[in-house]
């Protein structure tokens, strides 16, 4: 008997016939309840890193088989990156960079959008009682959030604006709003910063006075007109944070980098046990992303839901 | 009676009758020595920035005005950035980043090709007795490499890369290799990769492994292939320092930077009085870098002489 999933092989499909995974050493089961549908799904799904199997990576889960009997039982969240254990950046507690790595639903290791999963045991954390299900699952894209004051030393007299009003941002946009600095998020959608400016300033992308005024800018926007934009904003010895990924090359200007002596830094996966705290302390709200939840049978549905709603998939039943 | 000078408004020529500069409050007048032709030169004299006026920006000379008696005979060289003074840039001691800044011989102040020029004496460093003309007329381009790791901690395990092994190359290879660093220089020009072995490991542009192997990269290909070539070495969580500035705004791909979390640093002038130490100490060699120098009047010929050969005006006459 086989167990239900969301299968991409070029074209997504729902299926009863997935094989259930099996613990390998290290490893425990793991029942799904919640799976996100993030934007990278997307990108997958238009053949971003040629991947091939269960999509999903964003999920909160109970661990069903352990050799450790004190897990079982246990509600948690995981890292999604499996590292090969003996590499440099392994050995550096840098899994997240190892050139072997499995990710999780994007690299070698099925997804979330499934009845089960495996995950290694150094991967889970388990979820304080105080977070429900509904904000646990947005724990991986809160940690990729709180990447940015991991890498960047944000002041907090410091002039710093978020160019992107996505999800991404309204979490991106409460973590930065953590630090006390002087925080505006410019974006497109007007309705999206409406609901921002409980958070910070607002700006709309067309009015922002293009001189060089922030001190740090994070670009989640998505596309290639954010660090267009970031680049006319940034004061010279500024730093621009990276957290768009997206296909094609566009033309930047790196003779300004150079002059203004800028510094711009990627940005990706982030620490989950510093975004359990924040969720436990209600020092983020998930709530501005009003949350969807669809069973795995009605995916195309899922799949067309339109932000303000993140999309999850409710596999408890 | 006028200067003598190479003036550009348009295009280059040798005037006789340019106006002698007078030395505005706390300005010194100073007899240039030795004025070297710059990179910069070049792109200002194909349109960049929009330069008019005497140009030139590294030089050595002697000081025959000043209100500090003292100073008179010094024999100095110069930071080319002259700040407002009053901004929040040239109050943390950023002058060279002051939005209002003059630069000399790119913006706003008549630069060097000449026989006197006029600069504020916080600007000035007295040149030591060790020190000759030739060596201090590099002193501007040296500092501009030890900007590098004024801006960046380079440590002394990490595998260190240069991409280009023009006449920049040269200090900055010779500036990272004192930190200890494993480094290796990438070039195109076998004549100067022979050279630069002095200093680093060298390897020829087409056959260097295309894997991800530098914690760190210094770009100063003068060209877009040069960060094209960095991302392809650049290790996940490395920094690649940019030195270049070119015309255009070629395709990059920041998705890559996102994913393996790279560090951009832009990065332009730097400290005068630490590359005077290094002069002094012999601790940097100009010599691998021939010198040629030409009188004023020869600048036709000057301009065309090809590297290996570092040149300068000399108007000490």
């Amino acid at each position: 008997m086989g167990i239900k999933g969301l299968y991409f092989d070029g074209e997504l499909n729902y299926r009863e016939d997935l094989i259930q995974p099996v613990p390998a050493a290290g490893e425990a089961l793991i029942r799904i309840r919640l799976s996100a549908i993030c934007n990278t799904d997307l990108e997958l799904m238009k053949g971003y890193n040629n991947y091939q199997g269960i999509l999903g990576h964003e999920f909160v889960g109970k661990i069903e088989e352990s050799n450790n009997p004190e897990l079982i039982g246990q509600r948690v969240v995981g890292d999604i990156n499996i590292g090969c254990g003996n590499c440099s950046f392994c050995l550096q507690g840098l899994n997240n960079h190892c050139p072997y790595r499995q990710v999780l639903g994007i690299q070698n290791k099925d997804g979330t959008f499934a009845e089960y999963i495996t995950l290694p045991e150094v991967n889970l954390f388990s979820v304080p009682d105080a977070v429900s299900d509904q904000e646990a699952v947005l724990t991986e894209p809160l940690a990729a959030a709180l990447e940015i004051t991991n890498q960047v030393h944000i002041q907090p007299p410091q002039k710093v604006a978020v160019i992107g009003d996505g999800k991404l941002s309204f979490l991106i946009t409460q973590v930065l709003a953590l630090t006390g600095c002087d925080l505006i998020v410019i974006g497109k959608h007007q309705e999206n910063l409406k609901r921002l400016k409980e958070f910070a300033e607002v700006e709309y992308f067309q009015e922002i006075k293009r001189n060089n005024q922030f001190d740090c800018i994070v670009e989640c926007a998505g596309n290639e007109a954010g660090l267009q934009l970031a680049e006319e904003l940034i004061k010279p010895r500024g730093t621009i944070v990276l957290k768009s990924t997206y296909v094609g090359s566009p033309g930047f200007n790196p003779s300004g980098w150079v002059v203004n002596e800028v510094t711009l830094v990627g940005s990706r996966c982030g620490p989950m046990d510093s975004a359990l705290r924040l969720l436990e302390k209600k020092l983020v709200k998930v709530y501005p992303i009003i949350g969807r939840y669809y069973s795995l049978t009605d995916y195309q549905e899922a799949f067309s839901t339109k932000f303000p709603y993140k999309v999850s998939f409710d596999i408890t039943e």
